[in-house]
């Protein structure tokens, strides 16, 4: 089932290019329907927060310039990013005119796009194991961690460069049907491949990450996490256009502000 | 005025020890009423985020170990705790019995408070000059910000060491008529006056923290901001007591899992 938010927030279920319109995310339908290609697609979650991996493929951390050789991390390293970090998908059937632009705020000159597989809970989630932590999760998606990489490396912490308004671009919706362990994320910057790589290279699997966070911070419905992004990070400039794929998922796209 | 958050989460003003119940935050009466003492207090606030000022007292940055010398931080140190920090503040009439407890993870090994000054949102607040900050203040109120000190050092960026469940007791109510630049902050353990500083002492002052914020992180009605802590931080032990106490503002009581 592919799971859409549209236009001011209501939910959907999407087949083939007609929206269903539901009471709430895979619930029960209202009536009304509408063409894909009319609507404004919304980020596919109403989270009360963002939980990130820092560090979740070797390649990646390599190439950030660490390396930990056989001692890869015994846990996985987090972040949050506010909720003003969200921002609309663009229709894939308009890309070029619907969406919310990222902005390049002033402080930074250095931007740079992380592609990512984004898991949206389902239930409350509290301490769960590993075994179980998927019959929590609603369904999955394509999101742009957008990182300002020199303030990354100088303030105190990863806010300014993780969590200015806008840097959390998330859909274009839901899939329910995905094995989160046996899937492919890319990104494409202006329609040149940038990042490849399966979710099976991933040194903590999307279960032990959900188990993980669970241990100590309650998943609430609609909470949002975000995987950790492959080796291929890089510069972003004024007017880029931006596609993250999941195979199986569909394609977000976005654009940076011109 | 003093704005309170009760029970179900109804908002109300707080005359004496009655409670006048009103529509929104500082709105109009319902016409109920209610006895403070027989009330469950709640966090006065319900944020889309929680932002954190981490280096904001020259003597706590020193005892940290850390020596700027005549070399200050020139922009604030941000981070960010979970929503699922919030913890409810005990009744100040029954302290014992009242509120919610903070766990001591099993992750961890070493607790330490700091007690800060809150300031709650009114409006929405985008780039705003530091001259007119404070007019998008709704009110201000006592904040425990627990930190896992040992994982604090280790893990990647602060979550586990920040935003655990719980890990942000907050209350006992908003005050609306204080001057944050104006007042002092302390902190009791058991009884004991751990931390005591004017907030005159703050490197970056209230206006300065939120405009900085509200730069390149727009704050939604309700957001809450913890504008750093004094020297005096140290260790919790199960069972023990915290009073984070703001002069005009009130007591709040909270108490560490036994």
């Amino acid at each position: 089932m592919n799971i859409v938010r549209f236009n001011q927030g209501q939910w959907g279920i999407l087949e083939g290019e007609t929206i269903r319109e539901t009471d709430s995310p895979g619930g029960n339908p209202t009536g009304a329907t509408f063409d894909l290609g009319s609507v404004q697609l919304r980020p596919p979650a109403t989270p009360s927060k963002i939980v990130c991996v820092g560090r979740n493929y070797l390649d990646h951390i390599r190439e950030m310039g660490h390396d930990f050789g056989n001692d890869l991390p015994k846990e996985p390293g987090l972040f949050l990013k506010g909720l003003n970090t969200l921002a609309d998908p663009a229709n894939p059937s308009s890309p070029e005119r619907t969406g919310e632009a990222v902005p390049y705020p002033s402080f930074t000159h250095l931007l740079h796009y992380e592609g990512e597989l984004a898991v949206v809970i389902g239930r409350q989630m509290r301490q769960v194991a590993e075994a179980a932590a998927l019959e929590y999760v609603l369904g999955y998606t394509c999101a742009l961690d957008v990182t300002a990489r020199d303030v990354q490396k100088t303030d105190l912490q990863w806010v300014r460069a993780k969590s200015s308004d806008k840097f959390c671009p998330l859909g274009p919706w839901l899939v329910t049907d995905l094995d989160p362990t046996q899937t492919t994320v890319r990104t494409y910057v202006n329609g040149e491949l940038r990042q490849e790589a399966p979710t099976s290279l991933m040194i903590f699997s999307v279960p032990r990450v959900l188990s993980y966070i669970s241990s100590f911070m309650t998943l609430e419905p609609g909470d949002v996490v975000l995987t950790g992004t492959p080796e291929g990070v890089g510069e972003l400039k004024r007017g880029d256009r931006v596609i993250v794929a999941v195979e199986g998922v569909g394609d977000l796209h976005t654009r940076i502000e011109g």
